[in-house]
This record gives structure tokens, C-alpha cells and sequence, in this order.
């Protein structure tokens, strides 16, 4: 199968600490490198772990508090140095392409390639091609605030190597094949697709939710996803303060998984008051066997 | 003699490598903490090398090229979050303030201290007190830059021990005499200063330079200082694309190092294309020998 796996660039809340950046994740699917999120620092992480910058040509931002964007204009900058020319294209809630600019005036800079912007502004599909779509989920957070579906589209199915030979089936027809079509053999007979192939995988799926007080409004459009990275920000006992700041204790980014009945939940975006996380993920456990902590430098496969 | 002395956090150009970020530096004078220039992932190094980011009262950005100033408005959001309280000066050539202000909007920030931006157009002295002047230094560079000159305040005279035995001084003429007053004694006596005391340590300055095409207008002003850093992006062979883009090689920064005299030469600013530094480091000692080499998290005493 393609690879698509998730790679955790920094895991940590508003505050940095000596051994946590602030979020940024790569999506890794078939190669292309699907940004999300842009912390203080990514540029820097991107080259700690080894991952190609120029492979990035999509970048989504949850929402512009500066934990989450702050690392942007200098990862910007650092593309056009080292001779980016292809677009890139940036999804975020409306302000960025501002924002940039005005770093962008002030530097008299100039970037040798095009950014093309997207404002998000509700539940939509930002991006289809033919390997992958992208749709937003709102968050409940202080200011407007999305994460985001990333969804495989059905694989190809697969031809049964014997048949092949055995109905001297022609090159040209393979891409109908693995579509599902029937052929028609030189002697006129059909030949049912059934026949020919077996299933594929099913298809893949990711959804990102940060930052967000507890809220279920979402949680259909997640359903059954295969990995759910949802912020737990603090423990239980600070479910006060979670509240007062719009964002979920562990075991809330747990109760989210369990009805949304994912497959497997990280938990991330880890408050710097936590030294040692193994108490949200323990507390995680307690709602949601199925729980792993967000590790900078590791990789998760969907 | 109080702590004077500079740790670098960064000292990369432009683009981070996987081992230097971009330029910034803390100068420690009398355990007050002046930050100078703020590239991204600022509070990370500070964070790294147990430097207490409530201690700078006075940043100072010398130009609003990305490496130079995009930690910031990181910086500010966790000094907030760790409960600063006392106001922040920032010095820089005009629209920092206008950037601080965008990220603020959308964010809906508010810092519970209050931030003083301080607007740098000329060579001016733009800071003076009773231990420190900082004046600025007019770079030459492709938008407005500025280094900064950082002068201690003359040290007061230091009382030889025995004369105050000797002459029964009171606690309450202490300061007049090492300021360098003369006293008359219970018997009507006067007492020269210059009998009570030995001369302070000389005070102590350093320069900041970066970024700048190589030119000779301010070694006037950095003359004989007891440190110097020095932009040195590239090494000579690199002559022509310093000039292009308003840098300096090695061997240009030490030749101002050599004609303004100074004691020291610390260069730094290194292109991403430098892995190994001893190249620029030796090209520099050619011209003048004192010369190190920016490190990041090293401690230089001026």
C-alpha cells in the first residue's frame, strides 16, 4: 500500500517548553507531504526529522493563534531561498494572507514562486484531486477555528495476477480493470470484473481536530475516521480551566473517539504544565483503549 | 566586575540549518538581559540555555528582514502567558509595531503588559540610564538596518579597605567618594579622593553589526571597543554575492575589526552553504587574530 502515515512536528500548547515545539504535523500521503499546522520553529523541525520542504505544496492552518502560524513567513522565506517555483497553497481562516503581506512589505521580500491563498469560512471541501479530498471540520474554539478530514479516495481494484495471461488481457485495458469495468474477450465472451480482481484496501482517513472546546457537533463527520489526532489539552483536573479557554481535557478528546468510534486516537497539544504526559494518557485509556500519545519525530500510520 | 558578557542563541543567515538558527543574541550586564535581534525560535534557545525570558526589559531589532525579528511575536505571547506583568521596550526601524499589531488582531490578543515600540531612523542613542548608553549604529544593507553600540557607564572608584578604618568614614559618604568626592575628616582635615581610592575598571562597550555590505562609516563610531560581532556571511570566494545581496565575507569584517581597533572579533551571520566554519574562521584571523566564531550557546565576556 501507498504510505500514509502522520509525522509529529510539535505537540505542544500555546506556550513552548524545552522539549516541545508548538503544533505542526506532516501528512504524508503517496509522497506528498500535506502540511498542517505551522508552530514557531516547523522550518527548523522539518530538517531535524529529515523532510523535504519543497515536497509540501499544501498548507493547512487551524486557526491563527500563533502557536499555530508563527512558523510560516520563515518557512515561506526559507522555499523561496533554496529555489521553490512551483505554487503552493495555503487553506486558513481569513487574515493570513494579510498578515504575510505585511511581513512581506516591510522585508521588501518577493517570492520566486506563487502562493495562492484559500479562506476558509465553513464546513466545506477545500481540496480534491484524484488520490485524496479535504474537508473541513469547524471547531468551537475563541476565534474561528477548523481541522480538517483528510479522506483516500476508493482504491483501484486489485487484477488477479493469473487472469492476466489466462484471457490475454491487453495493456490498454488494465486502468478499466482496476475501475471495475468487464471486459470482452477476442471471442466475444464477457468477462465479469468479479472474476478478474479482488477488492481494494479501503480507502483511508485522517482527522485532525485542534483546537476545540468539547463539543459534538463533529463528530459524525469523523466517524469511523482510522486515526483521530484530537487536542487534550489539559487533565481532568483542570477542567475549568479547559473550559475557560476552549479546549478539551484528555479524557474529553477520548469521549470524541469513542463516539466517533475511530480506529485509533493521539492525543496531543499538551499544556506546558505537563513534564510527564503518562496521566492524560492514562485518563485517555480509561474512555479509549486505542490512544497513543503525539511524540515529536514520530510517525503514525493511518 | 558585574557580569557583562553575551550568549549567542543564534547565528545562522537567512535559512536554518539542522544546527544554527537564525540570529539573535542575549547581552548580560549586570544580570539585566538585553535581547538583541529575535529570529524565529528564540524563546525555544532561550528556553535551551536556562536564560530567564522575563529578564529582557530591552529588545532591540536591527532590521525587518525575517531572521531578524520573526521570533517575536512568540516571545511576546509567552511572557504574557507566563504572567509578565512590567512594560517591554522594543527598538526597531519603523512597522514592527504595525506587524505586532496584525498577528494581534486576528489572534484577538492582548498582552497583560504594556509594549513600548521605540521607532529607530538615525544614528541616535536611543537608551541611556545609570549602568548602560546604547546607541544605534547605521548599517548598510538592502532596507533599513541598524547595529547597536553598547557602552557601559564609567564604574565608580573603588575605596581602599584600610582608609576606612583608618579616617572612621561613615556609611553615608560612601557614594560621593566613589564618585570621586573628596572629604574632610572629624578634625576639619580634607582627605583627596585620590588617597581613598584606586581607579575603576575603564568601562566596557560592544558592538553589534549585522547586516551590512562591507563599509568604513562607522568605524568611527566603534572605535577601540572591547568586543565586536560582525556579520560575516560568506567567506571571500563568495565576494560577489555578498556584494549582491549588502553582506560582508569573513575577511571584510575583520578588516573593520582591525581598522576600528576594537579587542575582539566575534563573527557570526554564516551562510547555510558553510557546514564546516573554519574556512571563514581562518580567513578572518589573517587579517585580524583575535577572531572567534559565533557558537551557538556560548557565553563571550566583552
Amino acid at each position: 500500500m501507498h504510505p500514509f502515515d502522520l509525522t509529529i512536528l510539535g505537540c505542544s500548547s500555546a506556550t513552548p517548553t524545552s522539549s516541545r515545539n508548538p503544533t505542526a504535523q506532516i501528512l504524508n500521503q503517496h509522497e506528498r507531504y500535506f502540511l498542517i499546522d505551522c508552530g514557531e520553529a516547523t522550518q527548523i523541525q522539518l530538517r531535524r526529522f529529515k523532510l523535504k520542504m519543497q515536497r509540501i505544496d499544501h498548507i493547512f492552518i487551524s486557526h491563527l493563534h500563533g502557536d499555530h502560524y508563527l512558523g510560516l513567513p520563515g518557512l515561506l522565506g526559507s522555499m523561496h531561498l533554496l529555489g521553490r517555483e512551483k505554487e503552493l497553497h495555503i487553506y486558513s481562516p481569513p487574515g493570513l494572507e494579510e498578515i504575510i503581506a505585511i511581513n512581506h512589505h516591510y522585508s521588501k521580500s518577493h517570492l520566486n514562486y506563487k502562493l495562492v491563498f484559500h479562506a476558509i469560512e465553513s464546513q466545506a471541501r477545500i481540496l480534491e484531486d484524484d488520490k485524496m479530498s479535504v474537508d473541513t471540520i469547524p471547531m468551537n474554539h475563541r476565534i474561528p477555528c477548523y481541522g480538517f478530514l483528510f479522506r483516500e479516495k476508493p482504491n483501484l481494484r486489485n487484477i488477479i495476477k493469473e487472469k492476466i495471461e489466462q484471457y490475454s488481457i491487453q495493456v490498454q485495458d488494465i486502468p478499466a480493470i482496476k475501475e471495475g469495468k468487464d471486459i470482452v474477450s477476442a471471442e466475444g465472451k464477457t468477462i465479469s470484473n468479479a472474476e478478474l480482481t479482488t477488492d481494494p484496501a479501503p480507502p483511508r482517513s485522517y482527522a485532525y481536530c485542534s483546537d476545540t472546546i468539547y463539543n459534538e457537533s463533529y463528530i459524525g463527520q469523523i466517524k469511523d475516521a482510522d486515526m483521530l489526532y484530537h487536542e487534550a489539552t489539559f487533565g481532568s483536573e483542570m477542567i475549568d480551566r479547559a473550559k475557560e479557554t476552549y479546549h478539551c481535557t484528555a479524557k474529553e478528546a477520548a469521549t470524541i473517539a469513542l463516539k466517533a468510534n475511530v480506529k485509533r486516537l493521539i492525543i496531543g497539544h499538551y499544556s506546558a504544565r505537563y513534564r510527564d504526559l503518562s496521566p492524560l494518557l492514562a485518563e485517555a485509556k480509561e474512555v479509549f483503549a486505542n490512544t497513543v500519545l503525539a511524540i515529536e519525530g514520530e510517525k503514525y500510520s493511518v
